[in-house]
């Protein structure tokens, strides 16, 4: 058996980039960062367990991916640049052949993004997976949730619903033949933070979150802390490949109120919308224009005729279920 | 039952301190933090698992305390000032009178270590605390594990093994009268984070761990990042109160191998005495000089004539145990 000083040696230990912002990594009390001069830190922590967000048994490199990606997610949404994260990891047990594998995806995905793991912890558990992440942001750029204004477009990057769809397949909640499930499993287990649109869209969106709990209920936040309303065009969602394939209420319904897309979803003011698809064209994301922030409050869904649509479109609550 | 957003707003919300380095708080993708000019950010995660941590059903209020507390003690190894932390935490279901008493044990040492809540992340699942904590300590200023020099004194705050005790009373590992389990349950549910000494010894002390799974294997810590060994005096280790009414032999074992003490143990060149005597002072902490770092590696345990001990002194590892 492994020990954990071991553990963190063998898989989790790796040089110091010279000159970053680390100046003091894995194996002390605490890692040591240096930031920028005149950078705030964005900072974000994302728990994930067994069972719950992902399914018991599963294959270990795209778990290590998945997880460092949502937490990317978050920092994507503020309009950071990923620095560094640390680790915390509660295993039911210490087999080698699975941790080279989970690192391998986690430091992967940290590598495209230079981001490095600096520290955290091991310990004997329920697998459960916590990392904190940090990025840097200049002062007054972050895109925060409370920055929407009305008359504000909507957007969203890339398309959403088919890790939803995946989902539904997994669990038999409809029929999915094998071909539709390898186009649309791969955004369940490996999605893809928008780093590099949240980047680009520094100085040009107002507000923005990140979509991982489905669209409606993420830009509800938005709406919240912004105190307004919206209008959402919901025949313009972009539904990934495999979800637009199917029936057009399914299609509504897993758009609006997915999970697990990782996708942004942003305001800018009406004027700006040159600079968000030249935005967009720079980081090779795609986005679609969605919907309008109103004065109004609520969430109102409309059809391609501007007819209102009387959906539910909940979010995933992980303490509102049952 | 409460939602997770109910939850998060209910019991993990708060104000933010105006003028202090907490630019944006709980509610967005990311918390943001406007280091101090000039400082580095001393970051530590620790997360801790239900049976395997603490006992199931632990009383909240001292967990919620204990949680924190592990945490602010690795800043304090490294001569670091809270700041700020994150909290994730898994639940098997959201209780108010749990989450109340839990948070407020939490938030009380929080504030008496201006230590703000900015973020973090709850789910249900098994019992898991995972938290992360910043701290600021100027360049070169930080109490590193690797500093340690030979002829330096080996230093320990407070008193040890008196959690051990106490673990070993619960366990019936041996008879422990109630009077001295009262004694020396406070040291294992409620430890107290050294934070003032480590900012005291800051420029005095070369190298710093806290101790957390025992002295002789955190101390073990020092000596191979330090390529360096240690003489300690076990029987100049300061037991606790509840420890040092017992047989001799349990006293040694405990004091050295006990785990959750969270004193500090450091090193400083013996021309310094005075100054670690007067940072004790200042910080109100006791401090004990218990060995010497040698150029030959390994550790010598001696007794109070000096003559070498053979005892077995094991450091706690999750993966290691049974």
């Amino acid at each position: 058996m492994l020990s954990e000083f071991d553990l963190i040696a063998r898989y989790f230990t790796r040089p110091i980039r010279q000159g970053g912002p680390v100046a003091l990594s894995v194996g002390d009390d605490c890692a040591l960062l240096a930031p920028a001069p005149g950078m705030q830190l964005a900072i974000s922590s994302d728990m994930l367990v067994e069972g719950r967000h992902f399914f018991p048994g599963a294959e270990p490199r795209s778990l290590g991916h998945k997880c460092l990606a949502v937490n990317l997610s978050d920092l994507a949404a503020m309009g950071a640049r990923p620095v560094a994260f640390t680790l915390a990891l509660s295993l039911p047990a210490a087999e080698p052949d699975w941790l080279a594998a989970f690192s391998d995806g986690m430091l992967s995905l940290a590598d495209q993004h230079q981001c490095e793991l600096i520290g955290g912890d091991t310990t004997k558990g329920p697998l459960n997976i916590c990392i904190t992440v940090f990025g840097e942001v200049p002062p007054d750029q972050a895109l925060r949730r409370d920055a929407a204004q009305p008359g504000d477009d909507i957007w969203i990057s890339g398309t959403v619903g088919d890790a939803r769809l995946a989902l539904a397949g997994y669990r038999n909640e409809l029929a999915l033949p094998p071909e539709a499930l390898a186009v649309a499993a791969p955004r369940m287990h490996a999605p893809t933070p928008r780093v590099e649109l949240g980047l680009a869209l520094r100085g040009i969106a107002r507000a923005a979150i990140d979509i991982s709990d489905g669209l409606a209920g993420d830009l509800g936040h938005i709406l919240k802390r912004s105190g307004v309303g919206a209008t959402l065009f919901v025949d313009d969602l972009p539904a990934g490949p495999a979800l637009a394939r199917r029936e057009h209420d399914l299609r509504r319904r897993f758009t609006l109120a997915g999970g697990d897309d990782y996708e942004l979803c942003f305001t800018a003011a009406p004027e700006r919308r040159d600079e968000v698809l030249a935005a967009a064209s720079r980081s090779a994301t795609s986005v679609t224009r969605v919907g309008r922030i109103d004065k109004v409050p609520g969430l109102r869904l409309v059809d391609a005729e501007g007819a209102p649509l009387a959906l539910q479109a909940a979010s995933f609550d992980h303490f509102a279920s049952p």
